[in-house]
């Protein structure tokens, strides 16, 4: 089974990032971009094929490691 | 309009952060990952209204600024 997650930051969190994007996107005259946010796409193949257990275990691995959950959020999207 | 852009590796591209993580997961006694890849998400809030114009924009964007095309793929989702 496939597990797709993804860590974006919370509302309100300074994007040092995405700030960067920002103003390269506007020395390369990009007009219209009012605001960018940076975070992370993480992909796993797991051989647990029970959904509901898959969705368990990759919640308690974003807890315990692939989420800062003190300033990020995440979710979980699953896929066979 | 919102656009999502999910920047990933191509596949046989070497990903020392999924790799990284999955020996993170294995130490933390998580079983089960056979394998993991990292990439980026960038959330994008355009001035642009008209879709088509939007992924355009955007997908310029990616060619010159937010993916590296030699070694990464990348998809844009609009969201109003």
């Amino acid at each position: 089974m496939k597990a797709r997650v993804y860590v974006t930051l919370k509302n309100g969190v300074l994007d040092p990032q995405g700030k960067a994007i920002e103003h390269a996107l506007s020395a390369l005259d990009f007009q219209g971009v009012e605001q960018v946010r940076q975070g992370k796409l993480i992909e796993l193949d797991l051989s647990e094929s029970d959904p509901e257990q898959a969705r368990s275990h990759v919640a308690a691995m974003c807890e315990k490691l692939l989420a800062n959950t003190v300033i990020e959020n995440y979710t979980i999207e699953l896929a066979d």
